[in-house]
């Protein structure tokens, strides 16, 4: 989060079109859908709408607005994720039990809080570090963008009766068809963050890495290279299992990826945004755990890039990507701009690397210290963005991580290997 | 269940009056209000609406009415709850997951049965045993109907914001504030339904038992009394528990009836459905689990009554009461005609009664077997109705059933004793 | 415990003939064997020995004996049960992490107290009240005698080694393998202890119930009325089951009573105390849960008995048995005097009567008044006793309570019905 | 696992030395010590020695000794531990639950394989692969050695009684008291093993890594230090704890390391393998949990070293220590000989490294392969032995690995920063 120069007007812009993205996402919903929480993971996506705007309420308006007065007395209280510094919280896996505030109160709420940083943004010298909390509220807005879409596809994608979430949705293909080895030196490297740009604080520590020749996948792992994996009994060969992994295989009884389904003619099938439909081999195989992703490198006499491999191969192979990332464009289901090897927005994709912090990593003082240096542990780094990404969200240096048991998100795979 | 006479002009009037008694419960509520599951006991509010429903077109329609079309494919399987013979079901743990269909499409499903019944009854001659499935029906909506209260309460009861479910309700009173020991002599006694109305299954099997001579308290036990015995320290007086309450009370870290609240000051206030407020001394003590009453009375130096002595009470000291119940008068929050002795609806009242079969016992032949007979394990009888049971629903051998340690149902404590 | 005549001699006799008896069922096993508890029903055989002893030093000697001096000041904390008025102590659930003291100093606890009550009984007048709870605490020790055996069944029966216990033992057979139902007529009966004989605080309460006319079996169900259930598709069947013991049976995967194993010829085997064996069609079947026994009667087109049939039964069809019952003839593996019609010592015989308390019950004062009352809800009561009851210990109001599902005691299902 | 010259009767003397060092361990425990787990990832000591002597069974003499006849034709499925390739096995968790087979037979079962072994390396030419394995087998029984302290220290540490293990035993101190900040340079440094001395797969895969200049503590954190981080609220502060760790904090009511007590009086004590006594100031903090290590480095204005940080420090401040490490000086309680600057055989230090495999890892083929590398995901690396592992079994390259909440072993903590 280092210094950025911007002005008043672009960030009202930026703020604006933000917002409007997350209500885009909301259009084709039903109130129902908007309240219910599966599992822990997934939270009620009215509480995305809330958790979102609290952020701004908290950080911008609560703070530095003269006589602003809070839209409602508890719903910091309920709105709060996991900011032990900013009070207590209404807890994270009781979210869907909570029928109010209805969902029409939580968008009187967002109105009232954009109204608010309207007139505070036109009225107001914003400080450099002041508007720094600013874009880091829209960049988080944004990763709640991707959730919500995570969270939608695990509302609807598990209901028996399979809703369509939006018709007309086309996740992206990649460009490369043709799977391609990318070579990589041995040398000393630089990871991390650089200029200034909006970047998080784990991106942080720019620092110097020695990486082995290796070679890279121009490509991501497609259906049919993964339904190769499932036919040689990939998921019943504890060899390739990492321990935990065979475990969770074992107690979940996983045979397949998250949402896919096999019909009785031994066809498969899997829910996807815009309805159930078959599997299509060329496309990238999704909702992939780490485990899964392990294992099937291992099966491929392969392995997964470290993070640091990742970063070098994209800087390297991606250089003019999303160069022009800013806040205008964004609207989700837009055409992608994509590079000639494809390292952004189709999957995030699995590294072998652990999350940790950086060297010389400092979170920020404060709440906003808990954004993302208290989750070093057990997590695994995921990188590259996915279709659910906006694109000016995106990043080389961008670092994402979740359990390496998890997959509603929109996860695949990219091999490599030693030469 | 019994053969009846019955017209089927009153069949139809029925029929619409315990569906439009439904509606009025819903009246107050969001749509959100109808999604959640708090925990596995509560059904998402518009599960009932479907199930009640699937009950009318499952037992009635499906095998009875020429060339009718279930309203969709899939709703038998969302909608049945626990009849295994009836086929595969939605998992009661994960009804809170599904937020479709949506509240206005469980209301077309309603309407569209409904609809088809009035075809059917204003068309059909109604064989007397179709008729008591119809009846049956009928009575197990007003079943839910009262569940429906519990799990409104339950929903926005615990929700930080205290919503109002409907501001005029008013739970009644007891009459007789002065508390009286009824006696009753020993001798053989004729437990279980007799006659033509209707009943359920678990009420027949008309038998006799010897009672000894006993009293029972002409009123509940109040606020007021409960009171006193938190105050004297029950809570933590593990003498007066029984061994699986006492772990009860220190899981669960109990300390007072469900809903309640002990404020800064000190004073006690709970949730009602309008609105939270200071408990009222005079009025019976609500939301109690068995093991509450039971360790109550035990501190009282009195007992529970068994549910035999519970009904020839009520057979002796409130005879007349609810003689013309029918299907007509059953609006939830009209005026209640009570006794002299008050045995019905104000609460449920918990007796020492584990849930057996009576002598002689025959549940009914498929599916509707499993409506009582199944759960005869591990529950206690509660006799009486609630302030929440519809008027023509109550009956001198009604048996109602809930585990030990539940209490989001409105039930509270009669005391007995030996002389 | 009613006042009883008792000389200290005999009382001296009696402790001794108890407390070797004990020593008895020790003598085959290994010292690993009196350590670990398998689940927490389950108790470590060690933890028996020290609780039967701390029982009698906790409430005769403590008390009465001047300047006793307990053997160990931690003991009382290590081998309290659930006594709470008598203090802390160490988690049910954790006794099998305990392996110290050794079994040789739970030895030389139990030989100081035995030393020292030989002293008091000796030396000292025993008040009436006295001899009471030292009788008790003979039978209490009776008690943990049996469960002793249900723990060593379950500690080595789950082993695969299937370790021998005793090779000479010979569980009873039925006398009278022709089944003949036996009829009871309907009126008034008196249920519950009588006279001055021991009984334990839960059979008192004599009192009056009415009884319909019934018939019940003269013999228990064998291995082979069971396996034609099995055979039946009996635990497929889900119209058998009540709706908890169905969960029962899938959460379980129940196919048949504990601790059979059908082999892969189809034969049926299963573990006993003498080492692993074909199933004997003529032999009682054993380790039955409620659930199965229910489930059992129901697909016969029968029911259980209820306690008060049972014990009704029992006094009419076995008038004379155990008339001598004393503390003399004790030893487990003798032969047993049965009676005409075998209602005592085979097996404990599930009856349909949830453990309630009698009319007029009222458990002792202090820490005593927890050892049966508090147990009251969620239990079956089972009679008539086992062949791993000591023959003295067995009476025809006996009441022996377990919850439901639980099987590793010796229960077994015997079959009444209306006419 | 690189080739060795060895000649056979080294690794015959190598092995008896090995396998009466467990001897030793085993002489001052009863009987009842070797058979409970408390928690599942305590095992059963006579598991341990069943397990280690299994593998020598399993890998050395039954593929190699013609005519070897296995102990014992159930022990390969009861000592197995984790090893899927090699068969079935007796679950995990139910180690604790097994009585049979007994202590001695267990080590009959190891006179067993000892006898024979001697037979197998005195008459047979050993190819180096299989001397490989056989030493493999050695340093696994090593390994075991040390968790059976661990395991020793759980099993009779959580004991009231709190047994003493051995008198004798005195865990060393550190040789420097005076904490030092030792430097090193940035630049490229090699990781992992080289040489022909035995090793870990997972320590292969020798490679370049790049570190920035840094810092690391001469010496371990001691009790008087932590004990400040405790007095200053450490464990109730949220911003020193990862988000997982302080949920482990809050739900595990943490508040001291591992077998910490606070008596009465406010002074600290805790359980040692000797006896319980007050806690030490000067001496290094021991049963440290990664959350703990990690909490208090933050605290500390610190952090905790990387794995090759620790590994580069090691080589060059402790170049010489072990260097004639063999099978002969293996007694666990003898003096200890430590380098200048202390890196080795105090306590496992935690490091702030995820374990993951080294560049170019390949496990074994077979069995083996599942020895490490299974388990690389979750995991932390600990470096450097503690006083509880033999002599000739530490290395600077040793990669030991736990999980972060983890804290029954020797583990503590070496602090790092960047200048």
């Amino acid at each position: 989060m280092q210094s950025i120069e911007i002005q008043h007007t672009d960030l009202l812009k930026g703020y604006n079109e933000v917002r409007s993205q997350t209500q885009f996402l909301c259009d084709p919903l039903e109130i129902e859908d908007f309240v219910v929480q599966p599992v822990m993971d997934v939270s009620p996506l009215k509480w995305h709408l809330g958790h979102t705007t609290w952020f701004f309420e908290n950080f911008i308006l609560v703070p530095n607005m003269l006589d602003y007065k809070a839209f409602h007395p508890k719903y910091a209280y309920l709105f709060n994720s996991y900011y032990i510094s900013a009070g207590d919280r209404w807890s994270r896996e009781n979210r869907g039990q909570l029928t109010r505030p209805t969902v029409k109160e939580v968008f009187e709420y967002r109105s009232y809080v954009d109204e608010h940083m309207k007139q505070f943004l036109e009225n107001q010298e914003i400080a450099e570090t002041l508007a720094e909390v600013l874009i880091l509220g829209m960049n988080h807005e944004q990763q709640h963008q991707e959730l919500f879409l995570y969270d939608i596809k695990r509302i609807l994608g598990d209901n028996p009766l399979f809703p369509v979430y939006r018709k007309e949705e086309k996740p992206v293909k990649q460009v490369n068809s043709e799977m391609e080895w990318l070579n990589i030196d041995e040398g000393i490297y630089e990871i991390g963050h650089e200029g200034n740009g909006f970047h998080f604080d784990n991106e942080e520590g720019r620092h110097k890495v020695f990486l082995h020749e290796f070679q890279i996948c121009s490509s991501l792992i497609t259906n049919g290279e993964y339904l190769k994996f499932i036919e040689d009994g990939g998921y019943r060969n504890h060899m390739l299992w990492l321990s935990e992994a065979w475990d969770w295989v074992n107690e979940n009884e996983v045979k397949a990826p998250r949402y896919w389904n096999q019909e009785d003619g031994g066809e498969w099938g899997h829910y996807t945004l815009h309805g159930y439909e078959q599997i299509k081999e060329e496309d990238p195989v999704c909702h992939i755990s780490f485990y899964e992703a392990d294992a099937f490198a291992r099966w491929r006499g392969c392995r997964l890039p470290t993070e640091q491999e990742w970063e070098v191969a994209c800087k390297m192979y991606s250089p003019n990507v999303l160069a022009d990332a800013n806040f205008v464009e964004n609207k989700h289901f837009k055409a992608i701009q994509t590079s000639d090897f494809d390292f952004f927005g189709n999957l995030w994709e699995w590294t072998s690397s652990p999350y940790v912090s950086y060297p010389y990593y400092n979170p920020p003082e404060g709440a906003l210290g808990e954004y993302n240096g208290k989750f070093m542990v057990n997590q695994m780094v995921l990188r590259g963005g996915s279709f659910g990404t906006p694109r000016n969200h995106i990043r080389a240096t961008y670092r994402n991580f979740f359990h390496p048991h998890l997959r509603w998100m929109f996860s695949g795979i990219r091999l490599a290997k030693y030469i």
